[in-house]
């Protein structure tokens, strides 16, 4: 039995385990892999303490120092969450096995949207990717296809463009969510194609990835794009499956917290990117998680009420 | 004309400084001094990235980060901030100089509580101290009072006492604030003498501090105790009268927040131990700060409504 099982291994549940350990509380951290949203980060200039730094060097940094102060961690996903009884929760992991724990902190952040296309599958780490700042540097003087029109695809557009790569930017609308000046700075580029209101339909190739096929979203009409790679940044969805039944989530799937990072199920706390927390950075994941942790001590300790329940 | 000038210069105002600099907002940081409370920790264990230094070279790693990406720094003490018009603040320095700027982020943080008895003033830095971990090692086998029940001046204690001194607890009650298992260790220890329901009256001396007075609470009988140091542990407060008017407090003078580091106030955003925040480590400072300096960001940028104020 642990005094808290930590859901997920970026900087929130990382930040989280520190604090709970060095409060003794026998602490599990379960994760598929570790350093979540900060390793797709080639180059972290804004956490406070560091001028800059690779992402993943600063994650390994963060769980040396978790494991450090005693924390076990454990490569699995974890699918469901059952609660027993007060203080007493079973935490069931994909491979069927399973860990109890008196209270819960969930920190698994969010999981890159689905294309739901035909490709998705196969491609997928086959000239398929989701992380730009990661696979850009494998499109030197390639083609590749960027699909979104959010801040994040328009700045993928500008590091591969940058990388000498062709870059076709494929967006389902006219209008671009990004910012203004992102835009504006894009269309100057040379060497991208915005291949406006057509949305992709499959992927295409052999062993990697060879076209894309884009459909005209109005006259319905089809294209194949020739490229080596395909980045889909369409944005992000919070899994939380494995809580639904326990606590009060909002309509994307976030979980709700009040200002002390409890959920409205006592015992489940949560932090970072799983919550509606609006700024996603390492360094406001890693203060939340501290936050989390110490209300869950708390709450472990006193038994006293946790705040006021996801308002 | 400034686009934020940030009051105070600890974790959380050099984070919001890193932040704003960033997003290339013209920034003003002003304080007394900087590094805030983190300045006090002599070993900082729980900033996620290090596994331990002293808390001053992580707040100067913090301030040269800030003025790395283009923050100004200046010595000086905020006294008012008067809004001339939206987006439009005035900001008064002790000096009687002034600066303007678009948004305010209050990071101020908190100072410790005066005990308000005679001595207090003259003997400030000349035996009397507010920060056992700044000057215990002054005191190795001399003898000291520690004033105060709560966490902190039970720690106080046990680290002038480490340090060989004897050590005169002094508390108005019989009972502590403090967490019983820090109550239970510190009686065991040798050399320290628990002087409860006695008030401390005046701190005697001439060039340096000789003893403190103080009288049994309900005896109203007085007596000197022979110290070479006294360090009052009674906690901290709030100092928001410079904007009492502006916007709302909670009855510790603590400005209030939404989940968004926005006050009552539109323009005017806050973070750290200036705000109800329940737990005053530095990370969860620094990623309050960020979270001030992205949504005053927003504020500046689309002028679109800063969350739900001051819940």
């Amino acid at each position: 039995m642990y005094d808290i099982i930590i859901v997920g291994g970026g900087a929130a549940g990382l930040t989280a385990a520190i604090y709970t350990c060095r409060k003794e509380l026998k602490t599990l951290i379960v994760s598929p892999e570790y350093g979540g949203q900060t390793n797709l980060t080639s180059h972290i200039e804004n956490y406070p303490g560091f001028m800059a730094l690779p992402g993943w060097d600063l994650m390994t940094k963060f769980k040396e120092q978790a494991e450090h102060f005693g924390a076990e961690t454990r490569t699995n996903k974890v699918v469901a969450i059952q609660k027993k009884g007060e203080k007493h929760f079973v935490v069931h992991f994909e491979d069927e096995s399973k860990e109890e724990a008196r209270a819960v902190i969930l920190a698994h952040g969010k999981l890159p949207k689905p294309l739901n296309i035909p490709g998705e599958k196969e491609f997928f780490g086959r000239g398929l990717s989701t992380c730009a700042t990661c696979d850009a540097p494998l499109y030197k003087n390639k083609s590749v296809a960027v699909i979104g029109g959010g801040n994040a695809a328009l700045e993928a557009v500008e590091e591969l463009q940058k990388m000498g790569a062709k870059v076709y930017l494929v967006h389902r609308r006219e209008q671009f969510r990004a910012d203004e000046i992102t835009v504006k700075k894009v269309r100057k580029l040379q060497n991208v194609e915005f291949v406006l209101n057509h949305a992709p339909v499959k992927i295409n190739g052999e062993k990697f990835v060879t076209s894309l096929t884009v459909e005209d979203v109005s006259a319905k009409k089809r294209k194949d794009l020739k490229v080596d790679g395909v980045f889909s940044e369409i944005g992000h969805i919070a899994d939380s499956n494995m809580v639904k039944d326990l606590l009060r989530l909002n309509d994307h799937g976030e979980v709700l917290v009040d200002e002390n990072n409890a959920t409205s199920c006592s015992g489940i706390f949560a932090a970072g990117d799983i919550t509606p927390v609006r700024y996603k950075q390492t360094v406001i994941a890693a203060g939340e998680g501290a936050k989390a942790a110490l209300e869950a001590h708390r709450y472990l300790t006193n038994g006293a009420p946790t705040g006021e329940y996801a308002k």
